[in-house]
C-alpha cells in the first residue's frame, strides 16, 4: 500500500478551503425544521474579509469556545465528526443559555500540517451536520498551521434574542424554582466508563443494559446533543436565569448563586428521581452516577430558575425541578442539596 | 531566587479570569476618539454564557482570525503586549475593510499550563491597548490547556456597517481607480531583517537611518497599526470593492481581480513614487524592498478600488492611487504591473 494518505501539507490553503466550503454550506442549505422561527438571513457568508449577518431585532448575542487534542478529545475514543458535533453543540448551549436561537457559526482550525485531509473533511461534515440540527449556517473561519502534533479548534456562535431581553445567571429571586432540561451526567459517566479502559461494547439485540448504557453515555460524552431549543422557550416563560451545565451542576449552579445572591436548595430526591436512572445507571455503579449527576462537566443541559407556576410543560424536552431559591444562609450563596453543601469539584483546565 | 515565577497551573480558571477581567474592561472603559461615530453599546459583556451587543442598523459583521506560537510569532521577537496588538489589528482590518466598524471583540487563549501568568497579563494589556484604539469592548473570551509548549490565540471581531451596504471584493468595475491606504512591505521588511539576524538597533540622536528603517520596520511587524478608520471613509465614498492585504499585494489584489472579473492594472511608476521610499528603502536594499511591496504579508493596509474621482481625500491617511481596474486579458483576471503579472507568491499556512 504504502503512504498514500492525503495530508494538509499536501494541498495549498485554497485547496483545503475548496475541499471544505462545499461541506460546510451543505449543512446550511439543508432545509431542518427551525420551530417556527425566522431564520435570519446571511448576508455575506465566507470568503470575504468578513461575513455579514442580519440582526433584525437589534442586538446580537455572541460567544466562543474552544476544543484541543488531547485535552478536550482523544483521537481513539472520538472521531472527528463527533469532534465537529461537539463544538456546535458546547457553542449553540451557550446561544441557548441566554435564550437566543443561533444564527450563525465561525470555525479556526489550527493544525500540524501532517493532520489528514480526511480528518479535517470528516470533522468539517460534523460541524455541518451539527448546523444543520441547529438550524444555522457557518458563516466563516480561519485556517492556520500550528506545531506538531497539535489540533486546536475554535468556534464563535452569534445568536438572535427575537426582541426577548437575555436571561442572565444573576436574576434568580428567593422562592424560584429551579428546573433541569436535559440530562445530568451522561457525558461524565461516558467518560470514566472510558477511563476505566472498558471495551467498546459490541450491541446487538442480546446485548445487556450495562453494555447499552455504556455506549449510550459514550455517545453523549463524544458528541452530547443538549436541547438547545429549550433556551428561548424558557426565556419566553419567564425564566428569571440560565446556564448551560458546562463543570457540573454544583459547580455550575453555585454560578447562578453567586450571581443572583441566593442558595440553590436542591432536593436530592428530586434529583434523584429523574435522573439516577437508566441509561445513567446502567452504565456506572449508583455511587458514580450520583457524583455524575453533581459534578459530571460537559452536558450542556439547561438549568433555569422560574417564577412559581412558569416552568414551561414541555413532553419533548421536560423542565424537571430539582429545586428551590431560598434566601442565603450563613455561608452566603450557594448551592447546597438537602441542606447540605456537597463535597465536589468540577473541572479546571489548568488543574483538571 | 529560585523558581519564583507565576504560571497557568499555579491558579485556578477563577483566579486566571480574576487578573485579566480588570486589564480587559480597562482598555473598553477608556474614551479614546471614535471619530464622531456612536459607539454601541454592550448589552451584557463577560462573565455570562455569552455577550450582548447591540446591532441596531439591523446587521453584524463578523470575522475571526488565529495566531500559533512558532508560527506567528516567536517570543524572542515579539512581546506579550505585541501579540495582543498584532492579533486585535488583523482582526479590526477584516472588520475594516467591509467598511465597518468595530464594535466587540472575542479573545481565546489556548495555553500550555506552564505558560507565565506575567506573558498572559502582558498579552491582556495588548489586547486591551488594541481595542481601546479601536474604540471597542472586549466581550467575552475562552480559556483552555493546551500540550506542552503550546499557545494558541483566536479573536473574532464584530463590527457595524451603519446601515451602509458591505464592501465586498467582488465589486470593482472596468476604469475604477486602485488605491492603497497605509504602507506596504513593512511588516515583510522587518520579517526579512530577524530572519537575516541582525542585532535589534540601539535607538539614538546618532543612530543611522538604516537603524532607524530596521526598528520602525520591526515595530511595524510585531505591532502592526493599519489605517482601519479608512475602512468606512472609503465605503461611504463609494468604494467599489475592498479588502485588507494580508498575504501580499499582488496575492491579494489577484483575489479581487479574480472576485469582480476585471484585471488590476498597476504602475510601477506610482508604487514606487508612493511606497518605495524611507523607512522602507532605509531597512532593507531597493530590491528586497520592492519585492516586499508586491508580496509583504501581514501589511492589513487597505486595497480599495473607486469609481474615478471617488477616491477620499483624507490627508492623515491618504489613499494612493496605484493602478486602475481593465478589461482581462487572454490570461483571465489577474493583477498586473506595467502590464506584467509579478512572478512573487504570498503567504501559504501550510507551505510557508
Amino acid at each position: 500500500m504504502g503512504e498514500q494518505v492525503l495530508r494538509l501539507r499536501d494541498l495549498s490553503e485554497g485547496e483545503v478551503l475548496a475541499r471544505i466550503f462545499p461541506i460546510l454550506s451543505d449543512g446550511a442549505d439543508q432545509d431542518r425544521p427551525t420551530g417556527g422561527r425566522q431564520r435570519p438571513p446571511m448576508l455575506v457568508g465566507p470568503g470575504d474579509d468578513a461575513a455579514v449577518l442580519a440582526a433584525g431585532s437589534g442586538s446580537v448575542i455572541v460567544t466562543t469556545d474552544s476544543m484541543v487534542r488531547g485535552k478536550d478529545w482523544r483521537d481513539d475514543w472520538s472521531s472527528a465528526h463527533d469532534v465537529g458535533v461537539k463544538l456546535v453543540a458546547q457553542n449553540v448551549a451557550d446561544i441557548a443559555a441566554m435564550g437566543g436561537v443561533p444564527t450563525g457559526l465561525l470555525v479556526s482550525l489550527m493544525a500540524d500540517p501532517e493532520l489528514e485531509i480526511a480528518w479535517v473533511e470528516d470533522f468539517a461534515r460534523g460541524i455541518a451536520d451539527g448546523a444543520a440540527d441547529a438550524g444555522c449556517p457557518v458563516v466563516g473561519g480561519d485556517l492556520s498551521s500550528a506545531p506538531e502534533g497539535v489540533v486546536v479548534l475554535s468556534m464563535t456562535a452569534l445568536g438572535d434574542l427575537g426582541g426577548r431581553a437575555p436571561v442572565l445567571r444573576s436574576g434568580a429571586r428567593v422562592g424560584d424554582v429551579v428546573a433541569v432540561c436535559g440530562s445530568l451526567g451522561w457525558s461524565g459517566a461516558g467518560l470514566a466508563t472510558y477511563a476505566a479502559g472498558l471495551a467498546e461494547p459490541q450491541l446487538s439485540r442480546h446485548s445487556s443494559a450495562g453494555d447499552h448504557g455504556v455506549s449510550l453515555a459514550r455517545w453523549y460524552h463524544r458528541s452530547p446533543r443538549p436541547p438547545w431549543e429549550s433556551g428561548p422557550v424558557a426565556a419566553q416563560a419567564g425564566a428569571t436565569s440560565m446556564l448551560d451545565i458546562s463543570d457540573g451542576l454544583v459547580r455550575d449552579g453555585g454560578r447562578i448563586a453567586k450571581a443572583s445572591g441566593v442558595t440553590l436548595d436542591l432536593s436530592g430526591e428530586l434529583l434523584r428521581e429523574h435522573f439516577l436512572c437508566p441509561p445513567l445507571t446502567d452504565a456506572v455503579d449508583e455511587d458514580e452516577a450520583w457524583r455524575q449527576i453533581l459534578s459530571g462537566g460537559e452536558e450542556h443541559s439547561l438549568l433555569a430558575t422560574f417564577p412559581e407556576g412558569c416552568v414551561p410543560a414541555d413532553e419533548r424536552a421536560p423542565w424537571q425541578i430539582i429545586g428551590r431559591c431560598a434566601a442565603p444562609g450563613p455561608d452566603g450563596p450557594t448551592l447546597v442539596v438537602d441542606g447540605i453543601r456537597p463535597e465536589v469539584s468540577g473541572w479546571d483546565h489548568f488543574h483538571p
